[in-house]
């Protein structure tokens, strides 16, 4: 199994991209074909010990910045590290590709490239989060801002394809993001969306609001990408701000330094629950192959799980289940616009 | 100074909501006039020991129901508690109005019996919440859920002499909720209000991600009151969520007894910065005249915080000044359709 990495794309590119590519051929059963410049590849491929035989480079010549319109990335970037990765996608060369870049141009190279599924307007990005007991999927999470309700029927259906083929979960629970549990409540597009998921035969329990999102009464959340995006970029944020506040009890409260060994220890287990690097990469539904986003800021251990997530994706033949939820529902996705 | 208090509004009323009066009467300079079924209020008012002279009793025979819709509210309950209090505001009888009831009503109430200040279309609901550093005020958060660009700036204008008057200060920063800094980001309604407040006075700096609301960046933050009501629902429940797994590793986790109470110490001192009832309630902006939401769970705290920011308000001639500011942007606020 190959899977594509754009070794250009992140904050921290091309280092914590090859540090965590080279620790998932590793650790897992995968080969990673590293696409950017070659020369910076190599270099930073030599730092992290012998060399790997699953892991291979192809060269490009351009990347897409963190900032750049996707619109720019499309049309002057034929050669960005994203779109040579989606290209080997879309020849066979690789079985999926994973990407830490701009994530508005990784999706709009992805459906430009591979192209969209049938029954899809508009192809989502699905996040995974962890919820009191378990974990939750999240669609969208940035890219559509302005939606119809039939998008964000689609996005339900494959969702909820994704989590019976990857959470393993029969019947997932999928639910509306709204400011009331009742079906009156919610802006005009949720409204008409709770109508659409009320018809489909999805096991569609209504709507859910924010301070329940997480107190796992969901297994999947279906929201605008401007609203999930804000949800997701909040809930990083709120937890860092009170880790923070816990942190800064521990400097400057009135603890005696054995105290603070022990809350430190604490902090600590808390930490990982929340760590986002745990959680593997946001895939994109609703294209014709296999694309996962990394976290901008990912590390090597978030990059190494995004490349497990795609490993996971091509295992279960994601793009056929996929397709397959969609052509189900077809009869109601089909937007009557 | 004389605040109607609807005393059959919130999930314990009147019970917290007879509590929290007569606390503001005891520790504030005001009076208060509480709303609502008088056999029901005076037997609450006999348990909080000696009568206090300041609180008075209005009965009536009605009360909006946590999930009525504010039309049913409007049309069939003339004598509801929510109405009776805002009719005292109309008719000078009382200087404000607090409500911890079904805060969709309210506002409706609100607007119906006081009307709208001059270049207002739509009233908000603003909310404070605690921040890195201090606290910022979120508009709107909950009622207004499909928004044009017009409401959000006048949102704003109204927010800055909030922020001018009861925070104090000078030149509070305005930020747009959107999915990233740069101008180009949002939705259509970010995007086209993004433009209006560059046109405004207002200090504004631009759009603010999610990650970074509670960073101490802006003082003021404007959204549709979709946005922000799953923004203030989130922030609770994920708030909750943590303080809970922390609890839970207390419980649960390899801690000897000693170590608990130590731990115990630092998530009391954790709860106490995040208490909700601490930040006095959220004012409606743009009825002529004050009214002051709190939350539907309001303790007795919560209670009398909403007081306090109801006579603040009245000690500031808030009104007033909202209507000097809207005022001062009338060319710009005035919405062309």
């Amino acid at each position: 199994m190959k899977i594509a990495v754009d070794a250009m794309g992140g904050d921290q590119a091309p280092e914590t991209i090859v540090q965590g590519s080279v620790e998932a051929v590793r650790e897992l059963n995968v080969s990673v074909i590293l696409v950017g410049d070659e020369r910076a590849l190599h270099k930073e491929l030599a730092k992290t010990g012998p060399a790997e035989s699953q892991i291979t480079v192809k060269h490009c010549t351009e990347a897409a910045l963190m900032d750049e319109s996707p619109i720019e990335v499309l049309r002057h970037k034929k050669d960005a590290s994203v779109r040579v990765a989606f290209n080997l996608v879309k020849s066979g060369e690789a079985d999926a590709a994973v990407s830490a870049g701009n994530s508005g141009a990784t999706l709009a190279v992805a459906t430009v490239v591979l192209g969209r599924m049938n029954g899809v307007e508009r192809p989502g990005v699905a996040s995974i989060l962890p919820s009191v007991r378990g974990q939750l999927i999240i669609i969208d999470v940035g890219v559509n801002v302005d939606c119809k309700p039939s998008f964000l029927l689609q996005f339900g259906v494959m969702a909820h394809a994704y989590a019976q083929a990857i959470l393993k979960i029969e019947e997932p629970r999928l639910a509306l993001l709204s400011i009331g549990e009742e079906d009156s409540k919610g802006n005009l597009l949720v409204r008409q969306t709770h109508d659409l998921f009320k018809k489909s035969s999805l096991n569609f329990i209504g709507n859910i609001e924010g301070r329940d999102l997480y107190s796992d009464q969901a297994d999947i959340v279906v929201c605008d990408g401007f609203v999930g995006n804000v949800v997701l970029k909040l809930s990083e944020g709120l937890t860092e701000i009170i880790a923070g506040m816990l942190e800064d009890e521990l400097k400057h409260g009135p603890w005696p330094p054995v105290d603070v060994m022990i809350l430190r220890k604490l902090l600590n287990r808390f930490h990982k629950k929340v760590d986002y690097a745990e959680f593997g990469g946001a895939p994109l539904l609703g294209v014709r192959g296999i694309g996962i986003i990394s976290h901008g800021r990912s590390s090597p251990k978030a990059i190494k799980n995004a490349i497990r997530t795609a490993a996971e994706f091509v295992r279960q033949k994601m793009p056929d289940r996929l397709q397959a939820g969609l052509d189900e529902s077809k009869e109601l996705i089909i937007s009557p616009n």
